[in-house]
């Protein structure tokens, strides 16, 4: 990474991973995505950091000093300057469709876990956290590089790309409630989540199946990551008699 | 919160909500733990935190400049003192173990998804995140306040004070996989997860019937939080016939 080089900014074309984890993970995914890597002197593993760049032709330097200056205050062994990308999601596969997502650790913990479910097209409508800002890159664990991600103006726009789907907003007023051993089946869904603190606006009562987690009265809600986790166990591992 | 009071500390004996979320929470379900509150001039909702603290007899005031003391950087519009506690955990009822959570939103989420499945008793393993940080009390969006959690120096203690329940430790390496319609079945359960990094010796293997969340080869882990809502989730929801 060439001196002068800055702290991420949403605008830039390419963004970091930060840490060792995501690195190694993104040069054995999406080596044709990296562009530079930097390695502290203090890391233990740079030898083999230095091999995996050697054998995927990607720069690597020592260079603490532009770590210290991307990394934001935390201590980042490696980092990998890599290119923006953006894919077309695959029209015969699950769906998960975030709505508005504002925290980064919720979408990189989101993309883990669909990753771990072989859930690999996620949807995510603007306005939301940005996918490729270093925090959520991390929070995924590298995930993000084996996904199709794609980011929509809105809702209508996925909807004409996509019409023929099976759509599942997940609502605190949801009108089916998923159970461990009854969940709706379909063979081309779209699980879709909304904001943190607002959910999703009532309007998606009306695009699909709406659904609710069981969940007590004594919170308010779950989690995010919870409720698409749960959304995604239960939708990929019932099994149909 | 008498003038020179001070950024939350972990040896304190008493401890902060931060925000009016978990502020609320605290007052509706343990007014006896509250020690004072103060408001922001500029909080919208202020005359009913005002009401709230009159009936519950706790001392409220306008206190802008503590809030900004004691709020590590983040906006909070109020803000209330209170008494931490420890509780014994009921011998009847479905447990919650993390052994050395280290990340105190985890351990927050944790909290919030245990209410939201009726699961109240939270036995946590030395050394660990502390729950009655700010952070933490912040992430469980006061589910804290209802639940019995107790901190265990080690595995040990608990095991003896708890004999008889029926152990199932969370591990990568687990010889029972659950399914959404597939979970043991035990009526005095207690769910172990291990640190987010390490996951749990494997010294547990002998501990209890070791389970396995099916997940794929493409990641590494699930996130913590995901691993024990999961857990909870079947373990609370499966029927049995």
């Amino acid at each position: 990474m060439e001196p002068g080089i800055r702290r991420y900014k949403k605008e830039f074309e390419y963004s970091y991973t930060l840490g060792p984890f995501p690195t190694f993970e993104l040069l054995e995914s999406r080596p044709d995505l990296a562009l530079e890597v930097c390695v502290s002197p203090t890391f233990n593993d740079k030898e083999k950091l230095f091999a995996l760049c050697a054998e995927k032709n990607v720069p690597c330097r020592l260079d603490q000093k532009t770590l210290d200056r991307i990394s934001n205050k935390e201590v980042a062994y490696a980092a990998c300057k890599f290119r923006k990308f953006e894919s077309k999601l695959a029209a015969d596969r699950p769906h998960v469709m975030l709505v508005n997502p504002s925290d980064m650790g919720n979408l990189g913990t989101i993309e883990r876990t669909m990753l771990a479910f072989g859930v690999r097209d996620l949807a995510i409508v603007e306005p939301c956290a940005d996918p490729f800002n270093p925090k959520a890159v991390r929070a995924s664990m590298g995930a993000l590089f084996k996904l199709r991600v794609h980011v929509y103006p809105d809702f209508e726009s996925y909807r004409r790309e996509f019409p023929e789907r099976d759509l599942f907003p997940f609502m605190l007023d949801g009108h089916e409630v998923i159970e461990v051993d009854r969940c709706p089946h379909s063979s081309c869904w779209t699980l879709i989540f909304g904001n943190e603190a607002s959910g999703l606006p009532a309007s998606f009562q009306t695009v699909g199946r709406s659904i609710f987690i069981p969940q007590g009265p004594d919170v308010d809600s779950l989690n995010l990551a919870v409720s698409a986790a749960i959304g995604l166990y239960t939708f990929t591992r019932t099994t149909r008699s």
